[in-house]
């Protein structure tokens, strides 16, 4: 494989001023194109150490991008350490110069100090970001290319995508593109995704898998350079997973109870208490779910669930707000009063502290459908977020489920 | 100054599949508490890298943090690593094993192959994840502190805050922190804080100072080696912005709201339409929040505005379902059928779909307290998530300027 670093030079970056999003931009698209990134390094605004870094790159990989200190200021001290470490003189670009000058000139403006600056480049240096009104060039040392972008993402996004990539596939014309799916997972934990699929591994040797929890999914990655190898390894997890995989690629849950619900012509309504309206925002997160979500209630109190609901007194009494039939009367009251075809109901405790009824994590998920209604209790593990996300997801997950059915 | 290198280990960060937010999680944790960040690295899941750069990098650095790579599926590789390159045999860890099973058993769990991998460490290991359901531990080797975190960043981040920095201090005893406040802004622009700011900035030289976007919010984040500088100047930004600021630290917005509240002993209710539920979700993220919180209304539909809150047939064929009058019944409705204090209501279009009434980001906020009932109008821009989150900002924020006032 054609493999590259991608170096990030920043004292912003080391001192957790600002976040990198630079190096993951890089690693995206060129990994989409078929490059492989062997490794990210971020370091600070040191010539030393930038020299340092170059000189051990070079023969390690066939590319190197580094994005920082091109800038202007006194702080950007890439170009100088790149001259020095390479033993290239630096002199005025005459390409950087004529275009720089030329663009000047028709906005009427004067050639600045600072400008200067910008066409001094190591020799042999080709301009990269002046079409963009920026810095940035490409240097072949030793048959490989070294690409130097400016550090301000959107400068470096573009010239990225505009400029190395279709250069880097002059450079190494054999690099194909691999083929890729995301599966996605709720349901089923971590471990147990881990004892079921060592055999595909087994099968499939051309096949890269990761597998990544994205809370409360997991997501499994698979990649192979090889589009049949792809089409059957997922064909066998999803045999292996069936219900357990939700969806593919950027497809949410929402997305596709979504998708269910229209599909059978069928009305959603909520009456959430511990969640305090997370369904409905989720529901609400998909375009155009008002031809399918009625309404929601948030019956936080228990006089809300007696009043909107009309959960009895009696049943809250004698059984609490965190029950079954509690949940049941939810559910049946929300479908009634929405005038839908399903009904779900949550009720349970979120924490940080235990009801009367149980301890943190307590919870009880109703689903009522037109023929039946279904009460679930569930033991949820984490902090009140987490708690509410799990009910949330799984409250949506047996909508899901029993769609499918 | 004690120095450390963060490496970050997974093929899902090199291939561009995920944001790396690790690496600046914890650089600014450590950079705040006095330590110094040489170097960020991110290689893939692959032992021999793995052993290669723990053997380079402990004679270079005071300290190293490892994040990923210790989760229970095939594709975690540090741990064997860790224990190849420091020549460290591998066992089961006592204190990880009876932890690990103890907390199973509580949940009625079986003990799988997975958790079992999760307790095998290298000879002298002291977990640290445990407490928090998840990975991490740490060796001393040649005198210095090797930390292993987990990849997933809401447990990286709490093992960090919880024990990492606490240790390094007990080892690193003379680093001594910078005193930081962290203002939190709404209701106020970029340039426009820029344009206020400057001057602050040269009265105090020693003062460090950046503003983090953190949509919807701005936050100032002030840095000094000096706890007067830092008194004055917070004092001084408080006056010049006054109640743009709405907290402090981690306080977040519904917080605010909630102590407002609760002190002033009122009760709220929700009728939401395009946040669908959001609203409710962020109050409800405030432990206790049962206390002020009676209940929401997610009136999506026409129909469920008119059956739930009352707002007139005649009114919503007039005017519309996004219009000054409908927010005015639903803040009113809400108020009244809740048996509250304040209702807080929201109608708009959060896109990607304009309405009849109005072009994407138009909504209307109406509050009905005890004396009157407010209705604004906004136009906000951005995606269907962008404008759902400002939606339910703004109408917090609504709250939390009218209980000041």
């Amino acid at each position: 494989m054609v493999s590259g670093e991608i170096i990030i030079i920043g004292d912003e970056i080391l001192e957790g001023e600002v976040l990198d999003t630079n190096s993951f931009d890089v690693a995206k698209t060129l990994s989409e194109a078929g490059f492989c990134i062997a490794r990210m390094l971020a370091i600070g605004d040191n010539e030393d150490v930038i020299k340092n870094v170059l000189k051990e790159a070079i023969p390690q990989y066939d590319f190197l991008i580094f994005t920082g200190g091109l800038g202007p200021t006194w702080d950007d001290k890439t170009v100088r350490a790149v001259a020095e470490a390479l033993d290239l003189p630096l002199e005025q670009n005459a390409e950087a110069y004529s275009h720089l000058q030329e663009t000047l000139a028709k906005q009427g403006k004067n050639f600045l100090g600072g400008h200067q600056k910008m066409t001094i480049l190591p020799r042999g240096a080709k301009p990269l970001g002046i079409a963009y009104r920026a810095c940035g060039f490409k240097l072949i040392y030793q048959n490989k290319p070294l690409y130097f972008l400016p550090g301000v993402p959107h400068q470096m996004r573009q010239i990225l995508k505009e400029k190395v990539v279709s250069d880097l596939r002059g450079i190494y014309p054999h690099v194909t593109a691999w083929y890729k799916k995301k599966l996605r997972l709720f349901g089923i934990s971590e471990s147990q995704i881990q004892e079921k699929i060592s055999l595909i591994l087994e099968t499939y040797p051309q096949l890269k898998m990761s597998s990544l929890p994205h809370f409360p999914e997991i997501h499994l990655i698979l990649r192979t350079p090889n589009k049949n190898t792809l089409e059957r390894a997922a064909l066998e997890i999803k045999n292996l997973f069936k219900e357990n995989i939700f969806g593919e690629g950027d497809q949410t849950l929402p997305e596709v109870v979504a998708k269910l619900l229209l599909k059978q012509g069928l009305k959603l309504a909520t009456a959430e208490s511990l969640t305090g309206g997370l369904i409905g925002h989720l529901i609400t997160q998909v375009p155009g779910s008002s031809d399918f979500f009625e309404q929601g209630a948030i019956t936080y109190s228990n006089q809300a669930k007696i009043d909107v609901l009309g959960v009895p007194l009696a049943i809250i009494r004698e059984h609490g707000a965190v029950s079954e039939p509690t949940a049941r009367y939810m559910a049946e009251g929300i479908k009634k009063i929405a005038h839908v075809d399903i009904g779900l109901a949550v009720t349970g405790y979120a924490g940080p502290t235990a009801g009367p009824e149980g301890p943190v994590g307590t919870v009880f998920i109703g689903m009522s459908t037109p023929k039946v209604t279904e009460v679930k209790k569930f033991q949820f593990e984490g902090s009140r977020t987490e708690i509410k996300l799990l009910t949330a997801f799984t409250g949506l997950d047996m909508i899901r489920r029993y769609l499918l059915s």
